[in-house]
């Protein structure tokens, strides 16, 4: 059973410990690109992310499935969403489950994806886009018993566009990344998205807001770098990372060998950090 | 049939004109606040939606169901969303169709979101979060035969949290409208979100962004007054908006008496302003 007396901060950086792994999987199961043999399955894509549970789950603290997968299947997809996430927690109930989601509403309609996200399907944490400001995210935030992690600095190429927008000399992740860590985490449950491909917004995030764990995309697939994320973004505790991988695990010929190879890269990175 | 010929501005623009109303419907339909009579009913959420739109379609411009609504229902949710869109589809083809999603990731996520719900749901358009920016939005932007909706400022009291930075002495909301108008529309297929309960700024984004439609939530429950946003948002042409107002239409002791009375209301406005 799952300790949700712990903080979701504590959930994850206990997993974290545990395995000695900062690695999260994500789970961007795109049914044109799954393998021949699952495609015939009557639950494709949680057949496909239950072999990569199963090759995956000992290198694996996170695992990350991206909505836009699923809901790109219709009712379907969300049907082998919600068997996926219920497959971690029922095997695997310390593993840290995130919805990457990118939500965000006025305060009366998250009320309805918290209960989609939350509290049907049971995720740990979802990722969550700033703009409607604090008030409105307060149905995710009050639920301190689960993680808010908010988009800071998208792993995008073109993420300068609106991100890099300087206010009162600071650019506009910098203060997003003030505003969650000063104003926003009263609750202890906030989290921030930095991405891998951004080494040196990682560094100058981690020093504005402390231990506060980053959820790190862009490995892989987009080019980000396992030693500069752990060089520029680990915590005073060694810890306080979330990197993911999705396409470069998922859909390598061996995915186990790729989580585990990149679990060891990593713990390699932190040794010498 | 519908013309998808033309563009989703013109598409809206001419179904405003043939019927004389600004009038957009927002089907949030909470599966808790439905009459008891349609709960029993095996897809609750369309048969409520089916009755909503017999009752309202001659008075509305577009219809706009809202996401979360139907996600909190999971694969029902998901069913019944897409029986509701084929039924304006089917028998109202003229009427706009926006899919308040508030979607935004990066570029080859989106796809995902793109094909989920301009291909398979068939949306005249989606509601975006800015915050990405262009470059990763490009795959909605480049439908340009569908509308995208861009936040500029939303209608919860708490915008002002995030949108209110000012960059270079000039407003992030402002800011994204000037971006939007400038940078990100050139398949002609950009709107913008500004609400009803902020006149004065829905006044600046009209002088900023000429004709460009604009979608006006916060209308009804949320106290936003028709004759502030006639006054305030009415281009040039004397249309430009879509005026969208939910629970006081949809949740009302006579559905069509409301629609019918706000319709009346804005063309009143409109023929004063």
């Amino acid at each position: 059973m799952r300790e949700l007396s712990l903080s979701p901060v504590e959930r994850y950086t206990r997993r974290a410990q545990e395995i000695e792994s900062l690695l999260c999987v994500g789970l961007d199961s795109a049914l044109d690109q799954l393998p021949t043999r699952f495609r015939t399955d009557p639950h494709p894509q949680f057949a496909f992310n239950r072999w990569i549970i199963d090759q995956t789950h000992a290198y694996v603290s996170a695992y990350k499935p991206n909505m836009a997968f699923y809901e790109s299947c219709g009712e379907a997809g969300v049907v082998d969403l919600a068997l996926t996430v219920d497959y971690i927690r029922t095997n695997h109930p310390n593993i840290f489950t995130i919805c990457d989601a990118k939500r965000a509403d006025i305060g009366s309609t998250n009320d309805h994806y918290v209960r989609a996200i939350f509290d049907e399907m049971d995720f740990d944490a979802v990722t969550l886009h700033p703009y409607l400001g604090r008030e409105a995210l307060s149905p995710f935030l009050n639920r301190g018993e689960r993680g808010c992690i908010v988009l800071c600095r998208t792993s995008n190429p073109g993420a300068a566009d609106v991100q890099d927008l300087i206010i009162d000399g600071v650019p506009l992740w910098l203060t997003i990344a003030g505003k969650v860590h000063d104003e926003w985490n009263t609750n202890g449950n906030c989290m921030l998205v930095v991405g891998a491909t951004y080494p040196d917004e990682l560094r100058r995030v981690r020093q504005r807001v402390g231990k506060m764990p980053l959820l790190v995309p862009g490995i892989g697939a987009q080019g980000g770098r396992v030693e500069e994320v752990i060089a520029n973004g680990l915590n005073n505790q060694r810890g306080g990372l979330i990197i993911n991988a999705s396409r470069s695990v998922i859909f390598a010929d061996s995915p186990a060998g790729a989580a585990r190879s990149l679990r060891d890269e990593i713990r390699r990175a932190v040794s010498l950090g």
